[in-house]
């Protein structure tokens, strides 16, 4: 699903979270929906340890709302496991981000994602990916991330 | 926690809904976090039912953020199981709506519960409830709701 | 994303839904998180419009969870539209279901989106998918769904 | 709502989260549900700071399910605001536990919540507190957390 490799290049971006009780499911797992939004987490995390606030930059007009997702769920997650969340970036085209992420728990793979977003205005008409936002795709994350 | 005779006369407004899988946790019931969208449901379908949709309330610039609420769990809920919210309104102040609600499977009381709305303008500052919204407290619901 | 044909077919599942205010953020439409929980319930009301309840299902001791999940966000939804999901099942393997639904508003589209399950034993182990509920494949809609 | 003492003294717990972006609604704020999860959250943390792990307390067949949940919101936390949360616990009655917890943004008072559990076996039964649990209240938190 994403280029192996990358992830344990330097531009990989490590974000961390515990897995909350209230995501979990009577099948003793985290439910499957509670993984899109740890995956929204670990990109506005990429962005911000790049100095981009995704806050800053809807207030600046500019919004990246999700065009196309996919998850393959390897193993199941589950409370309160520590889960570590790599993701690459990439940028498929002149509107779009691209960010592959892969989901592990102590090394052990447990998903693997791709969620692709567009820079729309307020309106929600497309927008050209500002130059300072395509920069960050070429910028070394910064180095004590999830040490 | 609220007038029980107020539940069986014409006033109380009922609304049915089924438990969600993703709302259920690893204890096999549903999660308590689920009720207060549950109660949130039921009061948007009490405005409904009399009339006034909460999207065109908030598209003319008024809205009802929560500023109170209160729960009371006696027996849990369950994946799919069919819901049925008795609500009835009042208007402890000027600015505010009161929604008491009995949360019952099959006639058996599971939760009780108490949530204030405040009427504020965009910006969040207080609005004195509007006379029409006021005047839904004292109008019956339709007829033929929960039937 | 899908046979275009098949959705208008005898065979796609119609299921309506509201969609929640609990359910908008801050862009003012519907998170992309919600289609997913929108997805299990058209899936789980794809089951009950056959007569077979996931509740049984996961009491007789096999479960259905979620192994690949893709979704394209064509144009958002917003708190309070009535959306449609049409669904059409197939079978892609011994142990597996796939569900591909288009999720439209008055006939607009706004998602498409496929998620396969696994059937798994109470301890994740896979299961053959019973005959019984290979058969629900090529059997028809109750008719008279979402009118 | 609470002894606002206690929060200052050696016995409150001190939880930090940020609030999701998922955690937003269309007011441009966090929704009210999300509050609960934060409890929640904060509640397992206290627990931790004091060396119990409420997975294994589950995994030994106790179970504290929240029965009772009372809220006052004061003022709208928003995405990405770094919330803390003030938690101080006491024991109500022989099988029950209480929270107080008050939520703050750079000091500034953002609700107040009041969260009841019950301790129960895996079939819902009552169960005494368990003299390791009822001890951990008399216990000061790490010294560390949230410096």
């Amino acid at each position: 699903m994403a280029d192996d490799a990358a992830f344990g290049g330097p531009a990989a971006h490590c974000h961390r979270l515990r897995v909350r009780y209230a995501e979990t499911d009577q099948m003793g797992v985290a439910h499957h929906a509670a993984y899109v939004v740890w995956l929204e987490e670990a990109r506005i995390a990429w962005l911000a340890a790049r100095g981009q606030s995704y806050r800053e930059l809807e207030a600046g007009g500019l919004l990246l709302p999700v065009v196309e997702l996919s998850i393959a769920y390897r193993r199941p997650a589950r409370f309160d496991d520590a889960l570590t969340l790599l993701t690459v970036a990439s940028q498929p085209g002149p509107t779009r981000l691209a960010f592959a992420t892969r989901i592990e728990r102590d090394g052990v793979l447990l998903a693997e994602a791709r969620v692709t977003v567009a820079a729309v205005d307020r309106h929600g008409r497309p927008q050209r990916l500002p130059a300072a936002l395509a920069a960050l795709l070429s910028q070394p994350p910064s180095p004590a991330e999830c040490r």
